[in-house]
């Protein structure tokens, strides 16, 4: 099977790259062919000589989806997006590649099977950010999407065409709304969430990091591990099981920055919840103040979709996937 | 004011300008100049000398949206669709007109504001097809958009991009889900929905109808006179009042064609109830089967916007305003 994975050089899409690499039975079938494309060069796994291919393409340049589609991928991962803070700066950018790339994707394919017939899976990375304050303490699998950003407008959008584009039998779609990815490896990052990450990456390696808002702030969490896992399942997933309604809100853990702490506390000590340094932004307490807290997932559960169940979880799989399994 | 209406060759369309005709003062300001564009050349109200201009228009025809805001019209109703069985056959342009016309109408205004500042406000006719079965007995405010027709896909997707233009304060948005509009006047269609109004207007006119599903089949239902008044009301509202969430489900009365008919029975006697023919049609059964039947309207209630709350007045509404009062 010749598998495709647009946006392959962001984090989840590295890590499910990896994963792919590492485990090649993982979705169930042989990986004959692996195309990874993104807006920056993707890095092709050493352990698929032969098998993967990197490709840099902008997905809003006409003629990138079709170029990508005329080698009729059995399976497209297509997590490739401008960014929630990039796509709120730049209106015409964000627009261009979440909606507009997206479309030209599903429209590639399309055309592609009134050539010749062609029914590909498609798994879309969704977000939370379809939904909007103010909402219920618990966001239920019907609740509407009221964006309050473009980012959010775009992936509302682009799920609604997946599950149009799959009910009128042009691909086999599911979208996937993933929650706040945490603990995300790499550097602090200015994002609104990034401190989610940040008090738990930073001190585990021995750097102070700050905290901009109060424990009592609650939000929606899953390990990078966990994503790559929703990723390889919808994969395999049965979709008549879905009906035409194609978008899961995915399974999580509701925490609050306290819980987090306290998880921290008891798998790192004392000393790493001592490098957390409270200085609260204003701007952040704001921004954060709106986003969803949590949600009963229980659609996607009952399709399999399985999630981190504690925080010090979380922490332990960071732990073991990024550090080494080497802490303190 | 200048006031665009977008559609209207259409029935809504049509009764609206009669109404702005009629009564100018109706949307609570001065109407200097009215825009009717169409597909097909609408008509222009002999009331309304050197006010009114009529415009052919095909608003998936590149540069259409620029001309018409070029005008910069205060006030735009916009009711262009390609209506829901058609955009079901023909794909693309369904895409083309329900969602690139919207896009690029809201495009133009953003453009035409970047250009020199300029805030209308636009009024977009949704429709309850954005819902897709199952749903629950009463469909509330907050229920999810899960639609089962490309029409509907175009219509959740032109409210999202209306709420995300209006919250960048491009332009000052609200979008109305119009229930059945019945008494539908003219002749029977091929609309699987046709018969709800065939069986009172065909025997008020003296003529068979056929009804082609039970007696126990429930929907939801305004006249084209309530429609009218949303519109109006709709364009006086203050939008301030809707935070981003800026489309409502509007109020209509549920109602089974037994109730209907029913209705028909006390306000027009045993002889016109006697000109329905039950001929059960398989298919229509099997369409209506998936459409929604009752919502809980609360929010669009508090917002000011009215719809008939018995049958009869909508029947006594088509008598009064299309066969002029009188019956039999």
């Amino acid at each position: 099977m010749h598998i495709l994975v647009i946006g392959a050089a962001g984090m989840v899409g590295r890590k499910l790259v990896e994963k792919l690499a590492a485990e090649p039975g993982s979705l169930g079938f042989d990986v004959s062919r692996l195309t990874l494309a993104d807006a920056v060069a993707p890095d092709v796994p050493a352990a698929l000589p032969g098998v993967a291919e990197a490709m840099t393409v902008d997905l809003s340049t006409p003629g990138t989806a079709q170029t990508l589609i005329a080698t009729r991928p059995d399976v497209i991962f297509h997590l490739a997006a401008i960014v929630s803070g990039e796509a709120e700066q730049e209106f015409e950018k964000g627009y261009a590649v979440n909606l507009d790339g997206s479309r030209e994707l599903f429209e590639a394919i399309r055309i592609e099977g009134a050539r010749e017939p062609y029914f590909p899976k498609v798994i879309f990375a969704s977000s939370i950010a379809v939904f909007g304050q103010p909402f219920p303490d618990k966001i239920g699998d019907a609740f509407f999407t009221t964006p309050l950003t473009s980012y959010g407008t775009q992936k509302a959008i682009a799920e609604l065409l997946l599950a149009d584009y799959s009910r009128k039998g042009f691909f086999d779609g599911i979208g996937l709304r993933l929650p706040t990815i945490c603990v995300r490896p790499g550097k602090p990052n200015k994002a609104a969430s990034g401190f989610f990450s940040n008090i738990m990456r930073e001190p585990l390696a021995g750097q102070e990091a700050v905290l901009p808002v109060d424990e009592k702030v609650r939000h929606w969490f899953a390990s990078p591990r966990a994503a790559v896992g929703f990723f390889i399942h919808a994969a395999r997933l049965d979709t008549g099981r879905m009906g035409p309604r194609r978008t899961v809100t995915l399974p999580g853990l509701s925490a609050t920055v306290g819980e987090q702490i306290e998880a921290l506390r008891r798998v790192a000590g004392e000393k790493a919840v001592r490098l957390i340094r409270r200085e609260p932004d204003e701007t952040i307490v704001q921004i954060v103040d709106g986003w969803p807290r949590n949600f009963d997932a229980r659609r996607a559960l009952d399709l399999g979709f399985q999630a981190e169940t504690s925080f010090d979880d979380i922490i332990r799989i960071h732990i073991e996937d990024e550090l080494g399994g080497r802490y303190p």
